[in-house]
């Protein structure tokens, strides 16, 4: 074996994996994968563009083309940006493969190993993913129903500020990775109060904040918030958005929008990453956005998906024994549920919930970056039909009613 | 600023980007990029392919898929792969995104800060690009008719294992970076014989070869040679391919095959990237390996290529005044023209070539790793016409004839 065998520590296999793959079994209703709905995307509207791409006299379509992506795309993205509270040009945009390489590109530019990440308590397991080649270490801060508790950040941040460090450990806050709206994985929105603390402490504490907005467009009730990027007051925000839940995870898609100096090293690591995403998916998801209104698009998700989340949230209700607790999500594409202390969602699901039920979910274990809490699960009601979410979060609350002390 | 300003140090500017906007403008003659030409782009029969993979029946072409690959995709490489003397499965395939995705994966899971990467000498800039924010230093190996001198690695293998250490500076070589075919900048293909001195050189000095193959198809005259992978003995060959020359560069996808062990943390640094690539691109390439012959298409490619080539080494030949050298390529997409010592590619380009002549090339200095020589360049002949090659070699040589002495 080549020397760098011990290298290859900095890589270690997940979880995720073995549960995507659960999702290819068809006889299992799956509230596992956060998949969008494959009936919505707008197969009708896409394929006579990639055909209108696919002819000769747009062979450029299949050339390659700019590496921080095809200027008009980059401009559509923009508008929408600025639509949204946050001015800006194509110049501010860098498209990137789905948020994902959003957070490896942020990741790699500030990370050295030993430096500190903050994180919501629970987060998405992607960012750890995309962080953990970097080999920081995790500061994780709790969600409530208003998202990450900003006077836990406080003391977090100072405890770090003041700490004593270990060897071979900078102890460091570079970086806090934040989800504000529908979080992955509890579905919490984090309220506008916090969103200006968060901006005053990222800036107290020289922070880089990257603001992962995947689900923002899906929303089904209550105020919208604004982003953080639009309330960042020092260029520190780095804003990542996509296509895959708004449009098709399949083309990955997504954009940063940071300040310009920031911009331009994310450009260059996307550069040295991958030269540049697929310019066929660029060119159509611009012929898209410029021939239909995504957000009538939009729009008709959230209504599909509203539906679905409401269908979850009273057959838990009314099949879940007294004691289990969830969250209910403003928009987005999760339910986080809590169960009593001792209570173990990776063994329930491994023991009864697969075996007799054929309902898998995400065991939660998974999203705690420091310590591993086994009592909730992920559920997530964007790719089942409402017949599968009755029936699924039926079967389950059966099977609890007979595994908990009544 | 936020205080990861000094990290920003690892990403540098490149003269890429500058050199890539100067194939946007059409009033230039470019020899410079890379580039396939787009009017071989098999575009007619993509179409129907995409067509049908846009209906509702097919949906999941949109929708997220196994981080590695689609399988049949997978399988269909391996198949090529084993056709060419590589023994494959689907299981020893890794998708990636174009062959850059490979070296920045590859470099990742082996390099730290100080590690040397072995490279010829001139090598691929875009290698150099990916290696760089790991913050490698480089060893770089002359190359000749016969590809990459394995003389002058053994010495300089000799060397890194003997000699003294800089501070923060492992000294150690663990990566060897080789285009053994039609390499790019040079053009030249490695010899069977250093072929297997090569490997010997890698299993006694305990490196991991990445051997990157993006024009190997591209064949126009001479023997095909067997690839370092077919002849490693130890699993410690990483080899790297891509569908950019031979299908579109546009869909962004390439492929790693590896040893088990390597291939597992290649996949889970890709997971980590970007998740996976464009589904609907994977897909629709595996539906044109089913529906069509690429050999045959790459056949007609070969033919195009091949005529380009020719004319280009005639025009030279004919045009450019004595003492300028150049390599004969025997496929692939370069050929390297070398000046007397003195004479600066990069400032007559810029001071003659572009303002009198409007033809652009890349300056050679920008692919030594280490000691820029300003007297080389390359010259691409693939996204030209015939008409557009003679045309712009022979404006060059006028200008050439003018500034070289008699």
């Amino acid at each position: 074996m080549p020397n760098y065998a011990s290298r290859m520590e900095r890589v270690r296999p997940s979880a995720i994996r073995e549960l995507l793959r659960l999702g290819d079994d068809p006889s299992i209703t799956s509230f596992g994968g956060g998949y969008p709905d494959p009936a919505l995307f707008p197969m009708d509207d896409l394929r006579p563009i990639f055909d209108r791409l696919l002819t000769s006299d747009h062979a450029l379509s299949l050339q390659y083309t700019a590496s921080n992506g095809v200027p008009l795309l980059r401009e559509q993205i923009a508008a929408r940006l600025t639509a949204d509270g946050m001015p800006a040009t194509a110049d501010d945009v860098l498209v990137v493969s789905g948020g994902q390489q959003g957070l490896d590109l942020a990741g790699r530019l500030v990370l050295d190993p030993g430096d500190v990440v903050v994180t919501e308590n629970p987060t998405f397991l992607g960012a750890l993913i995309a962080f953990n080649p970097c080999e920081p270490r995790y500061a994780a801060v709790p969600v409530d129903a208003d998202g990450m508790d900003t006077d836990v950040l406080e003391d977090v941040l100072a405890k770090h500020t003041t700490g004593a460090r270990g060897r071979g450990d900078s102890g460091r806050v570079k970086l806090l990775y934040t989800i504000p709206d529908f979080q992955n994985p509890s579905g919490v929105t984090m309220s506008l109060e916090r969103r200006h603390r968060l901006i005053e402490l990222a800036n107290r504490h020289d922070l880089l904040v990257v603001e992962d907005t995947p689900y923002r467009a899906l929303r089904y009730e209550g105020t919208h918030q604004p982003t953080l990027k639009s309330l960042d007051t020092e260029g520190r925000v780095v804003h990542l958005g996509s296509f895959s839940k708004i449009l098709a995870p399949g083309m990955r898609l997504g954009w940063a929008l940071a300040a310009p100096e920031i911009l331009a090293q994310l450009g260059l690591l996307k550069l040295a990453a991958d030269t540049q995403c697929s310019t066929l998916n660029m060119a159509a998801t611009s012929g898209y956005l410029a021939a239909h209104d995504i957000d009538a698009h939009i729009a008709g998700m959230c209504a599909a998906y509203r539906s679905k989340r409401d269908t979850m949230l009273e057959t838990l209700a009314a099949t879940f024994p007294a004691g289990v607790t969830w969250t209910r999500p403003e928009g987005g594409l999760f339910t986080w549920v809590s169960f009593s202390e001792g209570f173990d969602t990776g063994a329930f699901m491994r023991d009864h919930a697969l075996p007799r039920a054929r309902v898998a979910y995400v065991p939660g274990a998974t999203f705690f970056p420091v310590d591993e809490e086994p009592r909730h699960a992920r559920f997530s009601f964007s790719n089942s039909t409402p017949e599968q979410i009755v029936q699924g979060i039926t079967a389950l609350g059966q099977l609890l009613h007979e595994q908990l002390p009544g």
